[in-house]
């Protein structure tokens, strides 16, 4: 039935968004000298943020340049490098903070990994992602780990051609309309959404409508070896 | 004789160092309000880089984030957000500037494909990489494309694993003796190293011995081809 079925990694298999949640609310804390709008300065970060994916693309270190440009601009260049360093210091605590893997996710990964071969797709900053997936020990239970810069359309088709994979026998599983379910479901493969609380609003942004064909959700990851089943009965 | 000609991409195929050096030299005369002896600006900023490399990897985002954090510290915090913006700004003018392709590397790369199967490895982060090798248009000489996040030996061992390659088969083109070289070297494959004037000098740094097996130099890429063909013949 599936050749493959892919996994997203940050907050799919593991706690991503809420680490960007408390360094901003940290962010905020700090800015507040120079304006006393805790929303304010919140959205003025997110736009800043949003405007510089196409420059610096995703991940901490990205997200701490955003922070850094932000605090110049709400501070209105006034900010000292005192403060900057403060800043600089949320980023670094976020890229060596040690990952908390949902409850769940080994002993599932565990449970797939015998029927099915996996595969984790995370986008993302490569060196990164490589060290989080190092700490995290769960590389073991995936047959191909990829990290990609986007997660387009685009970049699954080279992905799918790249492991000579048929589209339609591919299965992606993820908390990222935007990322892990449209891109894949417009190639003709299936996916299985599993929303997240925090996800990044970013990630909710989807183009037209979603295709219903080859479409699952669930509220839990746990739940997906019993799903695959599922749909590996149908279709016999 | 050989299943790939693999090669890197910075200041192998195209300059790369020279717009970090441009940078650093700005950087230097930006702080040189807070601190006037120039050499001693650049080995500090020099410093902070070296040591950032273990948590924020190669590329340009890494190196902005530590011109920030040289910033700070040389102005032992008195740095205002005014001066931080145009540091800001020597990073995001080397994230958009034109790659400059060297002469004869096109050229070269077209002579190559034809007889071939050529395989891009570069490390860094991999957004910038990517968009970098999109904007040079020489993706089409390449059958693989690699981005990776340190070229240690045990990246090359999974990289060649992961496409079916027999290290004696592989042949790896580039102008760091420690990233592309000696690595390659040490998996019984063969290195051709390139010297270029630029180089940064924490990609001289070599550990031991450089093996001779397998290993050759030239002074130009244009000579890739020439030097391929007699290898291949010797080896009948």
């Amino acid at each position: 039935m599936f050749d493959i079925i892919a996994l997203d990694a940050d907050d799919t298999l593991w706690d991503n968004e809420s680490y960007y949640i408390n360094a901003k609310e940290a962010f905020v804390d700090l800015l507040l000298a120079f304006d006393p709008d805790a929303d304010r300065v919140k959205h003025h970060l997110d736009e800043i943020e949003e405007g510089n994916v196409a420059i610096y693309g995703y991940g901490i270190k990205s997200f701490l340049l955003s922070m850094v440009e932000a605090a110049i601009a709400i501070s209105q260049g006034a900010i000292r490098g005192d403060d900057m360093r403060a800043v600089i210091n949320l980023g670094r605590e976020m890229l060596t903070s040690p990952v908390r893997i949902f409850p769940h996710t080994e002993e599932t990964l565990g449970i797939l990994a015998q029927k099915w071969r996996l595969m984790l797709i995370t986008k993302g900053d490569v060196f990164e992602q490589s060290q989080k997936i190092e700490r995290t020990g769960l590389a073991k239970y995936f047959r191909m780990v990829e990290i990609v810069g986007e997660k387009t359309p685009a970049v699954y088709r080279e992905l799918l051609k790249r492991h000579n994979i048929d589209a339609r026998r591919f299965l992606m599983v993820g908390n990222s309309l935007r990322s892990d379910i449209q891109p894949v479901l417009a190639l003709g493969g299936q996916a299985v959404y599993i929303p997240f609380l925090n996800t990044w609003v970013h990630e909710h942004r989807v183009d037209g409508e979603l295709s219903k064909d080859g479409y699952y959700e669930l509220e839990s990851l746990e739940e997906l070896p019993e799903l695959l089943e599922r749909i590996a009965k149908i279709s016999i």
